[in-house]
């Protein structure tokens, strides 16, 4: 197992741990870490507090050449704002835990030559499938998704 | 006019007095304002507090409904970022102050469905004129450009 990939399954385990989605993403740059995050809707009601989103956050204001020579580590397929993310500063290449439970904008990345990389790492899916039948309307929430059990 | 372009107006007049990144943004639910917010990066250290991001933030967690049934104002064109978090949630409208000084993914969201209007609002020109002029650096590090003065 790639140790970055490790590295950001850690942050989804610590946001389960905390009552939170599990999904966590890591950004490195030339071989460090520089920014670690997982997603915090539930933890701080953010809409915005992704784990790739916390990530970039938590790296802090960086020069655009850094982007431009970092790796992300996700533990999920992107959404179209991480993805968003990602294409504004320039990452040139993402890893993926997995994109079985969901799959983001990875089409989009590849279109505008991001290099996209997918473990299909078990314990990633294993977490979002108990994640989401445990909690699907909190899941649905998180994608922009309306609850087919919402009573209007 | 329009009211709510006229409050992203006063966001993003906040941000600069601030010292912050003149960008606003309002996100309208059945022609109430349910979020504000204006570009943090330099108030708060933030990389992904653009105007859109925190009027997201602000408006807090919201059915999936209530955003299919919102219009985002932005005094500025939408970068990725943005107009992937407008994607994530389905805003089906946004209203644009000007796209002269920066044009971001409007051809993105208009080929996904999303209705995107264009003002060409001269206020809203002349504070992104005037700031890119004194702080091109600052402007640069916001959208992910490498500043050619940046001696590595």
């Amino acid at each position: 197992m790639d140790n970055f990939m490790q590295a950001a399954i850690e942050q989804a385990r610590l946001g389960l741990a905390q009552g939170g989605i599990p999904i966590g993403s890591v950004i490195v740059h030339k071989g460090r870490i520089i920014g670690r995050g997982h997603n915090r809707r539930v933890q701080k009601g953010s809409t915005i507090l992704h784990g790739e989103m916390d990530a970039f956050e938590n790296a802090g204001r960086q020069p655009a050449r850094t982007y431009h020579e970092s790796v992300l580590y996700t533990t999920l397929s992107p959404c179209a704002m991480c993805s968003g993310a990602i294409l504004l500063y320039g990452i040139p290449r993402i890893v993926i835990g997995e994109n079985q439970t969901f799959i983001g904008e990875e089409a989009l990345l590849r279109s505008r030559g991001v290099q996209v990389d997918v473990l299909a790492d078990e314990e990633c899916i294993e977490m979002m499938r108990t994640f989401i039948k445990a909690h699907p309307e909190l899941w649905n929430e998180d994608i922009g998704v309306e609850d087919s059990h919402h009573p209007s």
